[in-house]
């Protein structure tokens, strides 16, 4: 095991009804700059919730954040915070709005001229940031409960990702009701967001840290169970769906039960898989997050659809130095008990490959149009930029332009 | 899943020579009250370190902590650290120093003049408290990531927890070096005060938490793999012994690897069952703890040698209650396929007891030389205390009496 650090000091409040909690939780004279995104909190109930949560407070609201939260966008809300002198930030809605919120309070007390630097700089250059407090709507960034976010820079066409310790929410709500009039596709990048995010930290050296790992298979199996289930119709949902993994021999602990378990379960499994702890004393991958922000800036692809087609393929090009580990997923969390090391490695990318697609996950470049002659304005930029990526520090340009090959 | 609030402040310092580390955490012109057990410190080099780490800062020394730590001698520190106008404390030990000083530090600042209050009342009396930093030495209670602490009172033979947010440690220290000195009866005990924690926070009522269920079972599974290799002597350790459960299919992580791994497994297994994460939106059982907490105050035995008494005897006396998590633990962590559910449940305790009396831990109340007539005086307490315990609430004195019989 490696040596660690480790402290998320974030408040969650979890459960039916906890967006009335906001009022305990945010000092009763606070100006409060409420951000959100598309207004589908509008529609939903939750702005009116969150609102009524908020009493007699200050409120001055940003409403239009995009996903992939656009730098252009952001800086008018600093404008509007900074004129109205908000000392609270409530971000109400997916990890787009709460990424955003956090680029917002580091960038209101921010000294230099130029805000960008907060994101070219990965955040180390925050020395203050803007208290917040979040209203998760859509589980998949893990955003509620940890302390990074992804900014798109739209005239440059980048997109990179901050982080510091003084962006951790103060408390995050999550109410899994809130989930309900999420579509089928944000529920499918939902789940397909949490799964890599696990794999990134998962799928890498082997440094001995057999509980870590056990907690990453812990979520593996959990999504897997509980998709089908997360992504049927709320109303008359089917039965929790166990595959088998997590059966209960004789009561299974999950059937009969219907939407708002699925929902908590799916919402407290996908802030597990990035708050930190699966992180501790582990060694990184990061590359699939890596290409994937540029598969979204150049060609606008959603986070998640570049994760389910950049993953397999890195693992492919991989498989040789994460065959042990891509194994052990085969073998624990797929059931996988027959092969060799290395074809178990090749089961654990097929498996995963056929989940992404029973979610209606594209898992190909093609799927999206995007071409061989496309992919070299990503190796491009990666080369222009000379950095390398993964747990061995050996995803360069010439790497990445193999792995997209495996993409197409 | 049950509505609840997460919040663990605390920062967690893992690994080789983190000891040094304290200097950067601690204000520089702090004075700082240095509490310790009985002097092994100073044998195992500890001492040294964490002297070398405070510097030039004003520190008083305060040792002779005992196992079950007393208010008897608690007070004494607590009138140490008033006198010299101490501003951090220091907590250097295992869970008995940790806990000791969590009271110390809620009780420096305490109003009112009877101290014991703040256990008696839960801890929910404690409106501030001393900052507080912990450097582990022995993988167990999870003191060193909880606001929980457990304080005995030798006049009456109480002993009771108490707990506030305010005493989650601002830091804790975790090397797993600092085991190295320990003997087979403290790690024998670390490892089942571990597993107990979480068979509280799991064989109890089943409220859709697969997530958490399964948090534990990596526990439960982790523990059970490396407590063959952490009970052997430290320099000639054999290889990390895997029973199986996790056992990667090529290459498992552990094999080869040898003293530190398996020791920093241990740490941040231990730590890990008691932090909160597993108990979150599930309903605790903790009569295990009640029961054993009056043994240890009427008997003297350790506190985890009471759990592993109680745990099987409480098991077999609400099989019925807890044949689904049991038959769940049977199947997913003793690896029983076949049977009843009342079969696999039944099995689960056997497993559970042969576990325990493999760490040379007995598990019965003979071993201790108590009688049927001795346990009439805990059940009496309990009858005058008029308080149940346990997931159902159904655990009151005529229950511990059957308990306890069975524990004979």
């Amino acid at each position: 095991m490696l040596n660690f650090t480790y402290c998320n000091p974030t408040k969650i409040v979890f459960g039916k009804g906890a967006i009335a909690k906001i009022n305990e939780l945010i000092i009763s004279d606070a100006k409060v700059l409420l951000t959100y995104g598309g207004g589908s909190i509008k529609k939903n109930g939750v702005y009116r919730q969150v609102k009524a949560a908020l009493k007699k407070r200050m409120v001055v609201e940003f409403g239009g954040i995009e996903p992939n939260p656009a730098y252009e966008t952001l800086v008018k809300a600093v404008r509007l915070g900074r004129k109205k002198k908000i000392d609270f930030i409530l971000a109400v809605g997916g990890g787009s709005v709460l990424d955003g919120s956090k680029f917002i309070a580091a960038a209101i007390p921010y000294k230099n001229k130029n805000l960008w630097e907060i994101v070219a700089k990965r955040g180390q250059t925050v020395k203050s940031a803007v208290p917040l407090g979040t209203v998760l709507t859509l589980p998949a960034t893990g955003s509620e409960m940890n302390a990074f976010g992804v900014i798109s820079k739209l005239s440059t066409a980048e997109k990179l990702a901050f982080g510091s310790p003084l962006c951790y929410p103060k408390f995050s709500i999550l109410d899994p009701q809130t989930t309900y009039s999420l579509d089928k596709k944000q529920l499918r990048n939902g789940i397909v967001d949490a799964f890599v995010h696990v794999a990134e930290q998962y799928a890498t050296i082997d440094v001995s840290t057999p509980l870590q790992d056990r907690y990453a298979e812990s979520i593996f199996k959990t999504l897997i169970d509980i998709a089908p289930a997360v992504m049927s119709p709320v109303r008359n949902g089917p039965p929790f769906a166990a595959v088998g993994h997590h059966k209960c021999p004789v009561s299974n602990g999950m059937s009969g039960k219907k939407n708002y378990d699925i929902r908590a379960t799916f919402m407290w499994t996908a802030t597990q898989a990035l708050c930190g702890l699966l992180s501790c004393g582990v060694i990184g991958d990061w590359s699939t997050h890596g290409i994937g922000h540029e598969i979204t800036a150049f060609f606008g692809l959603a986070h998640a659809e570049t994760l389910a087609v950049v993953l397999p393929a890195l693992w492919k090009y991989e498989i040789n130095n994460k065959a042990g580990k891509l194994a052990m997923l085969a073998q624990n969390v797929w059931g996988v008990k027959k092969g060799t090391k290395k074809q178990k490695a090749a089961a654990a990318i097929k498996r995963t490959v056929e989940f992404f697609n029973s979610l209606d996950m594209p898992t190909s470049l093609k799927d999206y149009n995007i071409t061989g002659k496309d992919i070299e304005k990503v190796v491009d930029r990666f080369a222009r930029r000379g950095v390398s990526f993964g747990e061995n520090g050996d995803i360069d340009a010439k790497a990445v332009r193999k792995i997209l090959k495996l993409c197409l």
